[in-house]
């Protein structure tokens, strides 16, 4: 029997488990900056070192961090970037550059909210390097921490195996490049322009899901669609409370009168500022457009419900007058009228197809489908 | 058979598919300023001069942009009108009047945020000029670039198909006109003004469309509605993410305290301030109404279901008492009374109608339908 | 057939084609407060002179405006009303007054943001009367002008059939009165004070509908309270965009240290700042009765439709067992038991209401209706 | 007919036409501070005098407010406390006790929204004093005026049959008490500490009202409960338009720097506003409790729907086979098979029977019930 | 008969009433910090001394609490804690150590809303901890009050059975901690980073449960999920009053510039305000989490009723056909056509089976199911 297949069995084919991501539920409310110990030292770190002024370029792997000591106040400009975190490598670099134990814990932190802070001479920025999981769907990030000297930028990344800062590596090599000719402040800058430019192309990637949800939506409300939305929610959450508290670091880096900072640089910061504000206006209609679709969804399923409603209903009409008639001529009476004439038959049977087919033409009259 | 008819394969026919824009979806939530690689050198760019003050008004067509450099300082307003946008072009000019490379950036960025920029001694100004597309129903944005330099203005169309300045040039050659006595500072008034004016035009065009889709919505609470609605709901995202920061913008503008601004202009940059926030109320309002206009939709739809259940709940009813009696007289015994009895069937018939008459009567008397 | 009655076919005798106010919409969204150009100048205008100390009152009804110029600096205080608006006419007197053209501009103008302005020595009011239109249940809005200068208020009232100073005529009139001891700050405070005051009535007003209208939801959630409740809502938007800038208008004026504002007033003024809070305080309230009323309405549909289902249920599952009885002894077998039995009908049908009659029995005890 | 009941009537006799509180909808929103003229004078007053210092206490019950005059400038603290409001009486204390004409009239006036004001040297507070009233479930309100000036208190009730100041009468009888030792702001604390403590046993009146409301909303979602929620959200009203603008009156009298206020006791002036900041956001948490309620409420409705949905789907699924069973061997053809087989009647009942009750297996195996 | 269940007594067996916590609902909203009369003395109490510097460390558990009055200012850090809260006892030692008594009655209060108060030469916070209770699936907390002095630090804790503080009593033990180096302030920092970490402990534990939640929100969105979801929102208001407050109590703290407070501590409380800013964003993140969960679940009961809908839709359609075939051949006419054929039955059931089955091929491929 058709009639008897549950709806939702068939659901349990065209959903694959995947799809129900409850778990991101807990990965996205367990947030806790405190739990330093849950930090893992990562088996793998690469040290490299970028020292430069607008003549020379030197580019080393170092093999330990301690080979980064000698480079500090040598005159030039000197980047370090620890790419993975071992808490006694991340310690002693620390200490040697004069960066605050306070620091320190939170570039050991796990899922820290991204801040910006000045401690002694360092001008400090936690914040978080955004992906898109094109596979699953969810945005990931890396934590990035910056620490701005004078003279030199400390960086340090969560992950071994992903490096952002390549672009600013090609950007170094080229002798003539803006980023040669002036000071640590300005490859700060540079890094957060980098990271913050990143937003944008996982919002891309976010708008393009949407778009696709949104069409599917559009087709046909069924609780795949539902469970995309609910994910697309919680994709928004991470997405925002990336973006808004970097606004306030940008903001406050501006707003810092720090001696680190160049005048010259601030303009630039001034822009970074204007694409956070960007990005956090845009996320904002992500949320509109989520809420909007959200709602386009349950209007669309109320709509569905209210044609089937229709349908059953005039069903039902059409229905009761030739039960009542055969009701009526299927009684077993020893008299009933006209049974005797062959045309009975007949008559009858047109009159119970007549009168739904009469109710049929009213209604279509009516409009009611 | 016509119950059959699946309401969606109506809907097929009644909307086409280009109502169902999900693709603005994408196009919305992929704004990114800092792709600046995306945009492309327009193929045609319009450069015109007007150089004027009280007395005298040269207006000029030139062929390269290299040709307004002699303008510069000559003692009189120079506005010099670039329609389309090309890099090197841009860069000519911006370099030529002394326009920080970061503001070349922001002419030539796409779906940049409106914002406001004092930078050295030139006050940049960029903002979207909105059009409402009629025939998709869609608002439509132009990127404009104001640069205010010491007598001079220059601005920059992303659209070389379009000119929003003409009212201007009008007025220009009226040699009495108040444009012509005052300096640039009141030219780039001006063209704010004409901008933001034209908000209150594009906002008329969508109280338009919103008053034929609540009729509409009143009328027939169907997809198609449903569909428009959510389109609604997205041009009013484009609406305010484009009035909101103007307003900033305009504020920043009358606190600047810049030198480029003279103390009588500053009121008049307080009129566009006035109009720009009543621009930015009506958007709000203008989603209040869309707001409710989708609850009027849901519980339209909500009324129109239960009042198809009702009837539907009555045929239920009415149908019962003779299916039951039909079913009595139609069992195959031997001995049924009243078979044998001439007038037992018209009694049971009368009996079957009987009923639903006097349910109906009892029906209508407690005001169920 | 009663059944196939169309519910929408009721609800157009019931609701009256005035009650779909969708024309109201675009009227709402619409304002266009640059589009002065749309400002018709009225056919009548009637200018009338107060001219008053403590000691004298001169009442003029003037013919031209014109005649109202000597009074300007004799001394007394002069209250200038012009009823209807024309271009002209209200140019001439700006001019003779030392009123800014920008503010001549913004009384002559259409559907304007209500706003404080002080330019030059002119203190300017725009702000809009309300009144209730009883019939077509709608708020309507006059365009009031005060501009407060030197010992004279010019005041310019948008329609000349309405005249909104009345009580302050009278007031006038009595010698005795503080408004005849004081300047014309106090009577442009009386003018203000009378203005918010009456937000009050027209709430009053709206109050007493919205009652009615709750009552209607509560009694029978039909389309003509859906359409109710969303022309309310429209009202309040009405309401809300005059009351929220006034707020800053009173505001304004009490900051503003304008050496037309004699100390003693500015705690008159004070008090109309209390009042207008307190008047938006009241417009939010409205908002949450109208909001928890549409809610109302929606689980009141919900609830009732709830209702209806169950006794579909009830009946369906009545219906069921003496269906499926009547059918089985109704087969045309030759062999049918107790067929010949002459108590086997009455049986079968006692068997055939029992049924039902006990499930009723259970269902009403297990409480489903 | 047990079925055809009309739900709405059983409701007539569950709901007394008390719980349709519409009317208090207009009664919350006709709030009009300015008809001072809508004030009916009290029929009668009572006039008390506490005249004290840390050693003698002097407690007069005054037959007019005029032997209160005497009182002022005795070098003790007096409290004068005039219980229901006639005009002329406040009139002449005022008058008296120098309090500005502008104060005098919001003592008189009705439904003022709470406020603080420092007239010449009197430091005024209007708010209102709340009660539960049990018995319609509504929150009532008293207007209470306090006039604070060097060495007196004046305080203003509205309705002379309830008295809220007994506490600090008790108190002020304790020779000891902080209360005898300290000024006249000290008096005027206490005063608003016991106000605004009262609000919480308001609140605390609602909470157990809203937690049997709760209980009632998940046992059963009916009408009535409906209407409960309506109406607690008014009371919500009434509470948040009390409470709220009470913080900005203690607020700005921590702020005022008054002389009247003696160092020591805005320590105490701070704690009332921690006390009514902690009132405010319980209101908060009020709203947020009913919010979620109603969202309990709907989501209970909708379930049930769907549990009576889905009987009624699967009886009208196992109807199907039988009646069409019923059907083809009730159909009068002279040749049926199996008719004359003595077992065929059997044989059609069992299949009649079985796959129904094999349905209803695999049904239930699927966990459809 | 199967059918007849009704659903809600299926409800009583899985959900047990202690699910139903309508009474968490009046303990949340009766918060009262005024009525201390209702704080019962606790029957024990334990009074422990921790007296060290950076060389020494004394530890203490007293009998009496005037045991603790020989400690103050003998030049050592004294940290004295009450465990359990006797008046008797809290006012003798706050007066002991110079503590206003409006503290002392913060003290003792019940239900405060978390604070901070620099009274005299004190200061003094009141926050809660907060405890998950695993079993009831509630947040519980406990009162902590911390005063700190010149060189001592009391803490006064609510509830005898519990102590928040061993993590410090161990630091302390250890003689070379940063601890035992600093001084009172450092001591104060450490007790509220402890209590503000645990909130994330708090917010871990509601995170797996609100997963799981939202696990049987989407497997099954039956009544229990319902009631949790309920449930869940009341653990978030009391979550979020506990944090909120507590943001601007460390706030506070680093603004308030006390003496008592090193400069080096200071950054420490900044690390304390990133965190409680961060648990505050978390609150926030289950806010939205918590309303998009109850999202799916209406969706998800709206789209399974609409699946029962479409499956009732296609039995009704199906039915139709059958029932009226069945009824003609059933009619008691003398001539019925083909009645006599002997393949006329096979002919007629044939057609009575083939119409429902191609309506189902013909639904099938139009994608109804």
């Amino acid at each position: 029997m058709k009639v008897s297949k549950k709806p939702e069995r068939y659901l349990r084919y065209i959903i694959p488990p995947a799809l129900f991501r409850a778990h991101r539920t807990k990965q996205i409310l367990t947030a806790n900056p405190i739990a330093s110990l849950k930090r893992k030292d990562s088996e793998v770190i690469q040290t490299t070192v970028y020292d430069y002024d607008a003549n020379n370029l030197h580019e080393h792997e170092l093999k330990t961090v301690d080979d980064s000591f000698p480079f500090k106040g040598n005159g030039k400009v000197t980047w370090i970037n620890l790419d993975g975190l071992r808490k006694q490598e991340v310690e002693n670099v620390c200490d040697h550059y004069g960066i605050h134990h306070l620091v320190t814990e939170d570039i050991l932190s796990v899922s820290q909210r991204p801040k910006m802070d000045e401690v002694d001479d360092i001008l400090y920025c936690l914040l978080n390097m955004l992906y898109f999981n094109e596979k699953d769907g969810v945005v990931e990030q890396e934590q990035i921490s910056i620490a701005l000297g004078k003279d030199f930028v400390i960086t340090f990344q969560e992950d071994p195996n992903k490096d952002v800062f390549n672009p600013i590596r090609d950007k170094l090599r080229m002798a003539n490049s803006k980023l040669r000719q002036r000071g640590a402040d300005y490859l700060c800058y540079t890094m957060l322009d980098l990271i913050v430019d990143n937003y944008f192309f996982v919002m891309e990637k976010l708008g393009e899901k949407t778009e696709i949800l949104e069409e599917e939506v559009i087709r046909d409300s069924n609780k795949r669609a539902l469970v995309h939305i609910n994910q697309l929610r919680k994709e928004l959450i991470v997405l925002k409370r990336n973006i808004a508290p970097v606004r306030d670091l940008v903001g406050g880096i501006i707003r810092s009168e720090n001696e680190l900072l160049d005048e010259n640089t601030i303009k630039y910061f001034k822009d970074v500022h204007d694409h956070i504000i960007q990005a956090h206006d845009l996320s904002e209609n992500y949320r509109d457009i989520v809420i909007s679709m959200q709602d386009l969804y349950i209007n669309n399923v109320n709509l569905r419900m209210n044609e089937v409603m229709k349908v059953m209903a005039i069903v039902t009409c059409l229905l009761a007058p030739p039960t009542v008639i055969g009701g009526i001529f299927g009684m077993n009476f020893d008299f009933i009228p006209t049974s005797g004439n062959p045309w009975g038959f007949y008559a009858t049977v047109a009159v119970m197809l007549l009168i739904p087919a009469g109710m049929l033409m009213i209604f279509k009259r009516r409009g009611w489908f």
